[in-house]
């Protein structure tokens, strides 16, 4: 593996991860209101056509990146529709 | 062109732009407390690898998209730490 292959894996990582400190937050402090849902939205078709593109590519590292931050926005998605405080 | 580079350059547009809605929000309310200053700094170290990424690929699409994730980032770290109302 070349070293900017295991750069592309690193930044792959880091993509994944990404949200998972957002979401966490939105979790704990039940408060979603200054979140953007458009933010959302446009984070929701950005990893579909990623995962689309790294399925038809078969590229393992932006699939699974993109199917962890799909998950994630997922729950944002969820979270910022529930907690109604602070809307 | 493939239409699988077009995917990819829809999706480096998605992602460029991803987080507009979320930096006009920010700077409409002058409120950032459900932001996590984690999600931004993981933001930065993600963004800033994908570039380097891309300068060495010579990856133009890459190099764009993330310049601009890079620029919303810095602008929403700005204002994470200038709008202390609801920290």
């Amino acid at each position: 593996m070349e070293w900017i292959d295991g750069l592309g894996l690193f930044g792959a990582f880091l993509s994944a991860i990404t949200f998972v400190p957002q979401v966490y937050k939105a979790w704990q402090t039940k408060s979603t209101g200054d979140l953007s849902v458009w933010m959302i939205f446009i984070l929701l078709a950005n990893v579909s056509t990623w995962l689309v593109y790294g399925i038809v590519k078969d590229d393992f590292a932006i699939i699974l990146a993109n199917s962890i931050i799909l998950s994630l926005s997922l729950l944002l998605l969820y979270f910022k529709m529930t907690f109604k405080r602070n809307l």
